[in-house]
């Protein structure tokens, strides 16, 4: 399935800053980028780095006084893996692909070291594998409302768990935190979101199970099959959409998910999401 | 019906150390105190005040460097008010007395505040009255684990709702933090407890519902007509069994509580307690 | 001194709403109330409660849907207590007032158990006593920015240690938090202060020192000498302008404090301020 | 300079537990390892991971109930870089290597985000460079003290900002969480110290400033030029000595570190360490 994402952002700058870009799809076997375009207004030179692992692109520009305006296009060719999840275990410590170690440990907005307490009492009993992820998924989108502008850039899982109230952001924190919890690797991801409204970055979360990374979103706002993968690291400090050093504001910003074409997905081969 | 206290501390003293006792039996009208003796050995003088509104009763004395034993005997004659619990309603805040106020507002340990997210998510949907805070009591019984050691002197409600693990301390902090955040008047009282295993000071809390305050205790550990108390404060704070300045060891605690006479409790008549 | 005190509070109420102001100043030695008035738009009846202990004035009201206008005057006047600070001792728990203890005790935003580290590590080589305070005050002048909107009604003096900025309640905090982690019983005071710019609510501290209470603002935005004061307690919790249960939105705003007689203060001694 | 680490640990399992091992010296550059043995007792299997970017050697396996013992010996040739400290200046971020910023993002231990207010009052008047991080090192030694016991695993840099009390791990936190505040990166490094009273691991920082990665230890408890790398992270959770899924106990753990050669460092190049 092809998509045409279409991203763009304005910001006023009051004094030269330093920006650090996370806006472009990723390339791997399950998302082919056909075809792209970074442009930046006043035209500048950027540097491009490519975190090998996760294959997160950066990109970093220094911008004068004035306005700057980036503005992203990309078509995407998705062909995610699709398999039923009821049969998809959790796996132990013991054989766990020793990569994935990093994403059982705590983090800055994915405290998992305390939430063990909660998660015990929450979480422990339920069937574990693929199910119980996701009954983790349906806990968050019960439990904690949606609620724009009822977190900031510091809010932490930790904090969500009690507040009960956050965004996309933090409800992918909150999934991160309770998998890493009960062993379950876990780890951010930020997409573009077709089908999302209103349409904005989005944040989901993956966990590790059976032999592969596999997507959820406790928020249920936008269907997985169309999630186009930007970033993946251990919580949101990792995939910023901007860092900034500096004084700016943001003026606008606008994205776009278009889908190409309608024939049906044909193979259901690629990355990795599980429809239970 | 009767009961025999008896409380027994020992320390070590390294320094000349300030104590503030707070372990002697309130007077009031449900509970009558017959016969009562302080010893403190070495034989020290000591200043008592009591608190008008509470009547805690507080005692303060400076010990030497050496050992200290403070031992407390009471004969207490106690006339609980029972009550089916049913019917008893919360009262809106118009209708409130004014001062059952301070028990609606956050403390140290109850940082009601806080966990309003929490408790709207829980709580809220919840049939109101003495009902809900039963329904809490259940909650907190069920999610918390009773642990010794698990927590310490700064231990609040917020960390306890998390940690899911606590001592009595700790699940009256978090009844009374969830009861404030639903504005229910909410406090701390410590108590001795007949039949408590093993046997210790106890902590519980009270509910302002109807026209009085209610017992309950989240942890089911003692039955509540053996209550005996001690303190009533807006959490550990304030009814601490010692505030100690100084240099001290706890070396030993010993409390017994007694029933003294046999007879069923002849008239249901005396401080609240409601038996749903 | 006279003062002349106009305060004003106009809300819009969205659904039946209930009110506890606190904005009467309070009647005692140094504060003599020559005249006052509480007119309420549209008129409500209200009831009103003094709190022994501190004397604090609360109204309660049910406001209806629509406007509500709260307008407070005052003639005051004020004859502080005045001395020099420098001989002015910390007084050990030992020899303490028992009522000043709870004054020692942690409260919701004044976790003084939390920050005896940071106590210890920055006041504790300083010279005991009013001059001690002082400087406690100068470092939380020196240290935190006061910033409007920097702080929330959930801040506490802990964050505010970190956090390095706040408003007039947070330093006033972080003053309580330091003394009683100093074992210098403190409370929070709410004032209207005569040229404070722009005028507002004031919230100062008191710490007991020598045989009283005496006055510290570590804002130093106004002088001690024009303070009058309206509520005391053990942190904002107790002394809030307005608790409020309900839908409403606070519309404005006016405080206004004028003195009355020109005439100085005849015996101006002193930094050390108290009000008892 | 040629070392010779010895270390073992020594676990009573109670349940058959998996163990992840951190605790072979890293191969690189400035530190060559000459000989190295790793034993386990009872024989069992192990797979081994080497993190491609710091070259951290983890080592997992799964101990069977009973006892585990762990030893590892090496033999290690240093060759620190050495440079006077005073003209090594901080890198903006608009010329920071991009593989540098991970280490300039909060981390679970490391939150800088919360630390800024602290950080802005207290170090953003020093002189940037070298010397900033050094005053940094200087702060924490005189503020924060090293206790041991003080602290757990669950504790962070913001709680040891506050607490003022900390060990190794709690320096190397703060001093990494300080200089991201800065946009300084920083990142966690465990070592092996020659010198170190009593014998343990170790935990200090560094700090990235003019071309490379200098290293910091605010506990000054051992010199620099004696350690021995083991693992480098974010922060500790990355690189714990033995991360367990299981329960077990710790009974004994040993370590040694010996100079074999007593000849100075002939040339003064290899891993940065800047000698101020």
């Amino acid at each position: 399935m092809k998509y045409k994402v279409n991203s763009q952002l304005v910001y006023t700058i009051n004094q030269p800053s330093t920006f650090i870009f996370n806006v472009q799809v990723v390339r791997n076997d399950f998302q082919k980028i056909i075809a792209e375009e970074l442009q930046v207004e006043p035209q500048l030179t950027f540097d491009e780095l490519i975190v090998d692992e996760n294959r997160n692109r950066y990109v970093r520009l220094v911008a004068p006084v004035g306005n700057l305006a980036v503005n992203y296009q990309a078509t995407v060719d998705l062909s995610h893996f699709f398999t039923g999840g009821k049969d998809i275990a959790e796996v132990p410590p013991s054989e766990l692909p020793m990569e994935t170690f990093k994403y059982l440990y705590p983090s800055r907005y994915c405290q998992s070291d305390m939430l063990f307490g909660l998660v015990q009492s929450e979480f422990n009993n339920l069937e574990p594998g693929y199910q119980r992820v996701a009954a983790i998924c349906d806990w968050i989108y019960e439990k904690v409302t949606y609620l724009s502008g009822s977190s900031n850039s510091q809010t932490s899982a930790y904090d969500t768990a009690m507040q009960r109230a956050g965004v996309c952001r933090d409800f992918a924190h909150l999934g991160v935190a309770f998998c890493r919890a009960l062993n379950i690797p876990a780890r951010f991801v930020s997409v573009y979101a077709y089908q999302l409204e209103p349409q904005d970055f989005h944040a989901v979360f993956e966990a590790y199970l059976g032999d592969r990374w596999y997507l959820f979103d406790a928020t249920n706002l936008a269907p997985k099959e169309g999630f186009i993968r930007v970033g993946t690291g251990r919580d949101a400090a990792d995939v910023s959409v901007a860092t900034i050093f500096g004084s700016v504001k943001l003026e606008e910003m606008k994205i776009s998910v278009d889908q190409l074409s309608e024939e049906k997905e044909p193979d259901n081969m690629g990355e990795a999401i599980a429809i239970a």
